[in-house]
């Protein structure tokens, strides 16, 4: 099949499934036809997952490679509140990724398009010497929430692990093999987008934000771009270390680091003046700038303890 | 500024310029919010530009790499009949990029979404060992028109050059300059999406496909797709060549075997009950299947002469 032109038949019979809502012409014509419903607005963004830079060959089958960089991708529309719409994805593709390899990642692409309810509407094939994927998903929603809109008195809010696809991703890179680290390395091979949570948040939260760089980096981030201080519980990121302590510690670093400053998690950061049902209270907002951590009352600025970035 | 955090600032502020009708929430947040009009149907398309397979940097400026890109992909919404909306591009940097080739090339891509009326609202900076760009388009069309609609007695016309792209590139592979070969070297490194012969053609065309592969493989793909015979007029394919011919001879093949073969033009070809302002008749459709020419009433198939495909 190897040829670019037999893959690209493949895909057309592969993808091109039951009539989906919204979804007028899919994969095979020069481009995709959708229509979004009257009254709800179209949520798009792009990710890429590059070999050498986000992931190795050696930690993932080709199907979670294909599942991850799809799930990774849509978690920036949980985030805006949005439901997975449809889906293009631009492979490049080395001559040593061989026909059965190619196929397996794209029926990852696959099963998380269909978990996510949401339609594989186009994509490109190219050579390469590096195995890239990138991403566009297009959502839809009534109310899409944005990192601009905390208030002081809001509280922070999170859905899902934190710090867990750290531990799991160091667990990788320094090839620890324990029973004690599988739940974070399935955390970090397996992500998922939390649609259902970015969908209950999404009628009241003031800003949203996914976790996909750490806590920190991403809270900093709903901080600058709202004009506001983000304060968050020291107790609270305990609670949230306690789960990876045993982990954490075969590791050689602190659980409460993996939280605060490790990325991937994909987990939803909100600032809500209420309580979200599946969210739990991981700090507030008051008025000033940066990121705190409140200990026992005294505020301290979060510093990052020199956590070095994902170089593989 | 070469960070990442410092490159994203520049992205922010460089792209998001007035409001743009459509276009909630561009650039910054963890997607784009936009809205189609009502009653409208939205095309979406991806392709990329990989270095060492799709071009090389010794024959683009980084702000042409960028243009050529951009325009290239948004190729796919003027053959569908869409007007460009908004696009997203995904860009694997290699470390030896600098900012200044960095902010060049988003410059071009920027000039090529700006002359196409549209936004860039979205993006993803990754790095890589291999520099690529992938765009996603989205578009806007009352009457999407694919690529399956041809019909018996349809005249096949074409709007843009063909055949020029080829003869460009194979001077720019050849290192071969001359004042004769400028113009095609021009057509290759700075190529347009015909997006105001693609609406011309919406309302009436059954069917559309751009010739970025070249003539021989996209009006197959249009007969396939439509399940009839394509015939070009040998008398027509003359007519394309004769522009061409000096350039040609000087590189050392047939004129014609660049307008059949020679792909990267992003003409337009259209399958039609009428003739269409701007656009030159090339051949018919008739019941059957395949691609032949007619030799003054003789029908012979069009058989690919060995054209090598694009192996930098």
């Amino acid at each position: 099949m190897s040829s670019e032109q037999a893959r690209l038949e493949w895909l057309r019979s592969f993808l091109n499934g039951g009539p989906r809502e919204g979804v007028s012409l899919g994969v095979g014509d020069d481009a995709a036809v959708v229509r979004a419903r009257d009254g709800e607005s179209l949520v798009c963004t792009v990710d890429a997952q590059v070999e050498g830079v986000h992931f190795h060959r050696a930690w993932l089958t080709w199907e979670e490679m294909g599942f991850r960089a799809t799930m990774a991708a849509a978690s920036d529309l949980a985030a805006m509140g949005a439901r997975p719409f449809c889906m293009l994805a631009a492979l490049t593709l080395p001559k040593n990724v061989d026909d059965q390899q190619f196929q397996a990642l794209v029926r990852g692409q696959k099963r998380a398009a269909d978990e996510l309810d949401a339609s594989i509407v186009g994509g490109n094939l190219s050579g390469g010497t590096e195995l890239s994927i990138a991403t566009t998903w297009m959502g839809r929603t009534m109310r899409p929430v944005g990192r601009a809109g905390a208030r002081p008195g809001d509280l922070l809010q999170v859905a899902g692990t934190i710090g867990a696809a750290h531990v799991g991703l160091s667990a990788l890179r320094g090839e620890r093999h324990d029973a004690v680290l599988e739940p974070a390395v399935s955390s970090w091979k397996v992500p998922r987008a939390r649609v259902l949570d970015g969908l209950r948040m999404s009628p009241s939260a003031h800003a949203a934000i996914d976790l996909s760089d750490g806590l920190a980096i991403d809270v900093e981030r709903l901080a600058k771009a709202s004009g506001v201080r983000a304060v968050l519980h020291e107790r609270d990121l305990e609670r949230e270390a306690a789960p990876l302590r045993a982990a954490s510690d075969l590791l050689g670093f602190q659980a409460q680091d993996a939280v605060c400053f490790g990325g991937e998690d994909y987990a939803l950061l909100v600032s809500t003046p209420h309580p979200i049902q599946g969210f739990r209270t991981i700090g507030y907002v008051q008025e000033g700038s940066g990121v705190c951590v409140d200990r026992g009352g005294a505020l301290e600025p979060l510093v990052a303890r020199g956590f070095d970035h994902f170089v593989p």
